[in-house]
C-alpha cells in the first residue's frame, strides 16, 4: 500500500526481516481503494498457519522483554509509551487480537478499553472527551478496541451528527493524535480488513453454537447490510487520517493467525524502534548491599 | 489454618481435589500468628517446582475457559464478578503474581490495578474512595496490588493517622467488602507470605543485576528494618478482616512456583464455585441463518 521509497521511521528494522510498518501503511494523502486489497492476503508473513502461530509465539519473549523496558524507562521519566488502535467491522477480530498478541505481554503494563456506545455523560461531552480518559500512561501499552474512529464510521453511516460537525472531526482527529506522539505516544492504528464472505462465515459459526450466542445481535445483520457505506467511510476515515506522525495499517485479517502474527510483528517493530532502556540506579550499589547484609 | 469442619462455601470441590479455599483460608474471629506459617511451605499442591508449573499451565484453558463465561453471563445482566486483592512485603511477588497467573487469562476481561502512595486528590476523599472507582465491572477479573488494606498497613506501622481513625477502618473495610459481596463480587483476598531471609535474597538479586536497579529503592531498606512492626500489622488486618463474606487466604510464598500454582487453584476455586453459563439468545436463529444466507 506504501508508494516505494516512503519512509518507514527511524530505526526497529532488522536486515532480512519484513518491515511491516512500511508494507501495510496507507500513504498519507493517497487515495484508498480497500476493495483492492485482498482480504485473505499474508503480505511479507508467513505463508502457512503452523508457521504463522509458532512465528507469533517466537516473538512473545522479546515483546514482553521491550514492554518491561518501555515500563522501567517511564519509572525514570521517560515519557514513552504505545497506543493501539483497533478497528474492524463485526468479526474482524478486534476481541481475538486482543487476546492473543496483547495476551503475550505482561498484563499489568496494559491498560486495554473497549469503546460502546457513547453513555449519556460521554455524549454530554466532546467526543475525544472519552478518548483522552482511557489513554495509557508512560510506560504502558494501551489497547482501543474501537476508539474516536467511531465517530467519524458509525457517525457517518447513521447520519448521527451534521455532516459539517463530521467533515470537521478527521481534522480534529489528526491535531489529537499529533499531540499525542509530541507527548511520547507511538500510536499504532491498526484496520482489520475483512472480506463480507468471512463475515458470513463467522456469523454462521456464531448461530450454529449456542456458546456463541451471547455474541451474536441480530442487529449486527443491519449493520452488515449497511457494508458498502461502511467500507467507503473506512476510505475516507484511514485515507484522511493516515498521517506521518500516525499511520493507519491496514492487516489483512481473514486468516485469524496472519492477523495475529501481522499485528504482533508492527507492535515489535515499533517497540524495537523505540529501544527503550532500563534506567540507571542513582543510589549506592555498595552501600545497600552493605545494609541488607548487616 | 482453618479450623477442622469449617464452611469452605458452597459448590467449586471436586472430589480427590485440594480445597484451598478451607487450607489456606485465615479463620474469621481467631488468632493469626503469622510466625508460626513456614513461607517456605507447599501445601496441599505439588512438592516439586517442574511439577508445580505444570499443574499451573494445566489450569490455564479452564481458568480462561470460566472467565469467558463469566464474562458472557454479565451480557445478559449477570452482576458477578471476581476481585483478588494482593497484599505482601516488597519483593513478596504481587507483580509476579499478576503476570504469571493473570497472564493466563484473556487481558481484555481484567481490569489491574497497582495502588501507589495516595495523591494529593485521594487523599482528599475518604480512603475507600479511590478503591471504589477501581473495581471490576461485572463479569470482569479486577486485580488490586495493593489496596485499601494499606490504609490500616503502612497507615498503622508509620502513625499515618490518629489511633482512634485506624481503629474503625476495620469494620469500615469489613462492610465495604460486604456491600461488595451482596453485590456480587467474589473477594478474594491473598497474603503472599515470604520470610525475611527470602527478601534479602530478592533484594540482592535486584542489587546484583544492574537490568533490576529500576525496582530497587533504597526506601526498601528502611521499610524492612520495620519488619516486625509490619507483622504485627498484617496480623490485625487479616485476623480483623477475615470474614466469612470475604476471607483472607495465606499463601507461602518463598517459592514462586507454588504461589503461582496456589494463587491460579484460589481463582479456578472461586471461578468453579461461581459456575457460570452461557446466556440463552434471545433471538430467532433460524430467521438470522436465513438473513445472513440471502
Amino acid at each position: 500500500m506504501a508508494e516505494k521509497g516512503s519512509k518507514s521511521g527511524t530505526g526497529g528494522k532488522k536486515p532480512g526481516q519484513p518491515d511491516l510498518r512500511r508494507l501495510l501503511r496507507v500513504t498519507p494523502g493517497k487515495r484508498l481503494d480497500l476493495g483492492s486489497v485482498a482480504a485473505d492476503a499474508v503480505p511479507a508473513g508467513p505463508a502457512k498457519k503452523a508457521e504463522g502461530l509458532a512465528a507469533t509465539a517466537a516473538m512473545a519473549e522479546e515483546l514482553a522483554g521491550l514492554q518491561e523496558r518501555l515500563y522501567a524507562a517511564s519509572t525514570a521519566g521517560d515519557r514513552r509509551r504505545v497506543l493501539l488502535v483497533l478497528q474492524g467491522m463485526d468479526t474482524s477480530g478486534k476481541g481475538g487480537t486482543v487476546k492473543h498478541v496483547i495476551g503475550l505481554f505482561n498484563p499489568s503494563g496494559c491498560r486495554i478499553r473497549a469503546f460502546k456506545a457513547p453513555t449519556r455523560e460521554e455524549l454530554n461531552h466532546p467526543f475525544l472527551w472519552r478518548i483522552m480518559r482511557a489513554l495509557p500512561q508512560p510506560g504502558e501499552i494501551g489497547i482501543f478496541d474501537r476508539s474516536h474512529y467511531e465517530d467519524v464510521l458509525i457517525a457517518r453511516v447513521h447520519e448521527l451528527v451534521p455532516h459539517r460537525q463530521l467533515g470537521r472531526r478527521y481534522g480534529q482527529i489528526n491535531r489529537f493524535e499529533q499531540s499525542l506522539v509530541e507527548d511520547g505516544v507511538s500510536v499504532v492504528k491498526v484496520f482489520l480488513h475483512i472480506s463480507p464472505g468471512q463475515q458470513r462465515r463467522r456469523l454462521l459459526e456464531r448461530l450454529d453454537n449456542p456458546d456463541k450466542h451471547w455474541k451474536f445481535n441480530p442487529g449486527d445483520l443491519d449493520e452488515r447490510a449497511l457494508w458498502p457505506a461502511y467500507r467507503t467511510a473506512y476510505e475516507i476515515a484511514l485515507e484522511r487520517c493516515s498521517t506521518d506522525a500516525a499511520p493507519w495499517y491496514v492487516v489483512p485479517a481473514d486468516r485469524k493467525w496472519y492477523r495475529d502474527w501481522a499485528v504482533s510483528r508492527l507492535l515489535l517493530e515499533h517497540l524495537r524502534a523505540l529501544d527503550p532502556q532500563y534506567p540507571k540506579g542513582d543510589f549506592d550499589v555498595a552501600e545497600c548491599r552493605r545494609r541488607l547484609l548487616a
